[in-house]
């Protein structure tokens, strides 16, 4: 069904070198940051706060696929800039989503890792478009797609010319109120057994709860994920975009040391 | 939360007519055709025996959106094209779904509806694209979306500037394993309760199973939709894609006349 | 997997006759009555009104199955005595829902079908007590039960004795808060093909709104179902349970009317 | 909604003293076993091993709840005798499941936790019989029960008296294939929040696949979980019953000595 994604096409686990942080391969690496860029303050202030608790990249939304048309959608271009900026100051690379063929020049040019969201999991055009450029790609698991589905999409990324592909399990959708999406941390040791991809893991998008964030994260740590994406706001009450999911500084320092502990002690 | 798809801001059903084909309003109208175009014979003989049954336009898919890169995904500009000979042989108004921002100029010359797939109810770049067009749009329901974000993708594109679109209720993702997916008939009164805009069923992908199609697409007639999509294939056993699913010409024709009966029926 | 349900097992429809009403086989009954049995006045008034309507069985809960310790919980033995009223007076069967092994004896004196209810699907010790008793069962498919769970649910019954098991769709749960649950139509067919035993659907319970019963009673009648299970009270909006489903006689009359119009329309 | 099970009713976490082992409050207990008991060889070879692995409970099926009325249906009284045996020559307690009000006596004579399985969690009759002993319970959240109907469910067990209720996360359904069931872990710290009683989680039975139980074990750890449940067979291959699922003794001790790294590095 799926080839170069498989681990019977490659048996030992792909690691990959991005802007000279290493993934995969037993090499932890967390991706944080905002929802949204929203100004030059906010994006380079959170920056340097992720850099100095040992974030490997910064992510940051500048284009917003939001379900109605009238939300905040992002602050395009002039948000890119800011993130280039923030990485000129910090040393961090990019991480940011496309959402539109339109745009792959400019993500080709600005951003590190190229991400594509959940919604657009089964969007192929952009899939293949995105596996042509080359570069490295963050694929979120769509909100009802099966694991099968998730490499299958990746197949898509590969089959254009991609090699460096990162699975992400952000949450599915189930009859459950309680969480925005039900986590499957179950994907994690599944896909590590189909696949020789890394697999990182999004607490901040499946529950919506700061209040959740620590304890699944830990538990991504816990069961082997490569990675994980965080979201961080120095003022989640003033977020423009998903602030009570977000985790303040501090939180997010103290949750780096926790999760550190945590991978160790789970290794063999 | 939306404004230009809801009964509050329309309070009349919305009526359509598309290629001197009325949509909405108590008419009720059957798009009907193969998955795939696969020759000029196939999609020339299927053409001629839906409209014989009373089929009010022409499906054919040109661009398959395939869940692996490694299927087949469709004839492309040729189908399209064999698309085109087809409406002019028979005269019957051709609906296809568009996969790619970068195919909007083609589908706004060859089709008389675009269809935007459940894959892509969310690609919001491609809804907004789409709806610019202004032209008639058929929008299906995403296999994890609720009925509000389906309104809410239907308000992108009218957003963007369209005014005829068709909402579709596909089916949905549950664990049920006995159909393809679950069909939503509540989706129709529910959809018709909310908003002005005329709603589709579409039993074949729903159920994957041409033995369900008729009591669903019966059901569908009985609950208020106005109107099906239809999948018919004059060699289900030989399709390329999706054959299991569809009805044989003799077939759809004896379900046109029995869908007929049904919905007199079910008026007040 | 399954033997005495299965339709390889007994290939024609089974017919039953239960208290000189006929279930299956191309008849079709609607078992209809309020939630909870409130007091003598209510179920008097509303079982002669379902009479007069067409209704076939007298539904009333006795014992309620309530997700919280704090709910009514039903008048219990008085509800009871209140249905072998509403039946000495009106001649209609009574059909109500066992919910302990406890209470065997009272329901095979008092009730002429034990309905089973979602919650208890996989209640095996009650089933199969139930299965000893030999009478009618109506036995209700679970939340997130598959067919094929249900069909081994009715096929513990069976194994108990009984023989005349109905079958009935109730909604699943699914991610769409529209509705209180998805009414799986597509189960009513499916269930056709796998086995003999009748199918009924209760659009009631599954949408948890009064306006949405009627298009979705169109639905099953015109899918194939059996028969209909609805609730009707003649003060909806002071009932001590589920209010806001129930039927008004008057609304109960109209879609018996239009029910019968659909299902002969929909015959082959 | 809920009383006795809140957070607001009872603010600090409840500890439990059963046969002289601890359970909540900071201490981590994990009761193991087979899922069913075989023959006295089988059960007293297990429970010496999960004992001398650090085990505080022995679990093993007497009486078992199965989808189908031709599976074994397991060594019923004889299964209890058996348990018996084991605990006098181990020392270790008993968890077992009742499926039946008829066995409640047989229950609170022979076992040390009664265990309500997820197909019974709903089966109100039972929930109050099992609170009327007074006896500790472990309650399984149903396979599509919100973390609220658990809490409810556990209100019905305490509503008759019960105070020692332990719940249990054991996967919920959805549309993925590749596990069993889908481990909610969220359900752990949102629990949590919402009482004070312990939450434990089953990964056998959740993802029914022995590879998967030391990764989902660990992260339900790492993430605030009071207990484990793990299905342990010196033979898995020749299990009457979920052998799939099941850990050898030593993989399973190997476990236990990672779960206690885990547990110790996700301390604040």
């Amino acid at each position: 069904m799926y080839k170069l994604t498989s681990r019977k096409y490659k048996s030992e686990d792909s690691i990959f070198e991005i802007a000279g942080r290493k993934i995969g391969g037993g090499d932890f690496a967390v991706i944080a940051g905002p929802c949204s860029v929203e100004s030059e303050a906010q994006i380079l202030s959170i920056a340097q706060s992720v850099k100095n608790a040992g974030a490997a990249f910064l992510r940051g939304g500048a284009f917003k696929a939001r379900t109605s048309p009238y939300d905040f959608e992002g602050l395009g271009l002039d948000g890119l800039e800011l993130l280039e900026l923030a990485r000129k100051r910090t040393g961090l690379p990019i991480v940011s989503e496309i959402l539109s063929e339109a745009h792959l020049e400019l993500f080709a040019e600005c951003v590190d890792i190229l991400q594509v969201g959940a919604r657009n999991m089964q969007n192929f055009a952009l899939l293949r478009r995105v596996g042509e450029l080359g570069k490295p790609v963050l694929l979120k698991r769509g909100l009802s797609a099966t694991i099968d589905e998730l490499l299958l999409s990746a197949e898509h990324i590969m089959a254009g010319g991609a090699e460096q592909v990162i699975l992400c399990e952000r949450g599915i959708r189930t009859f459950e109120p309680a969480t925005r999406n039900t986590l499957d941390l179950s994907a994690v040791p599944v896909i590590k057994n189909k696949s020789h991809l890394p697999v990182f893991v999004d607490p901040s998008h499946a529950t919506g709860c700061a209040d959740l964030v620590a304890p699944l994260a830990l538990a991504a740590a816990a069961c082997g994920a490569d990675g994980l994406i965080i979201e961080v706001h120095d003022e989640p009450e003033a977020a423009l975009c998903d602030g009570t999911q977000s985790l303040k500084p501090e939180a997010f320092a103290e949750l780096m040391r926790r999760v550190e502990r945590v991978r160790e002690a789970a290794r063999l």
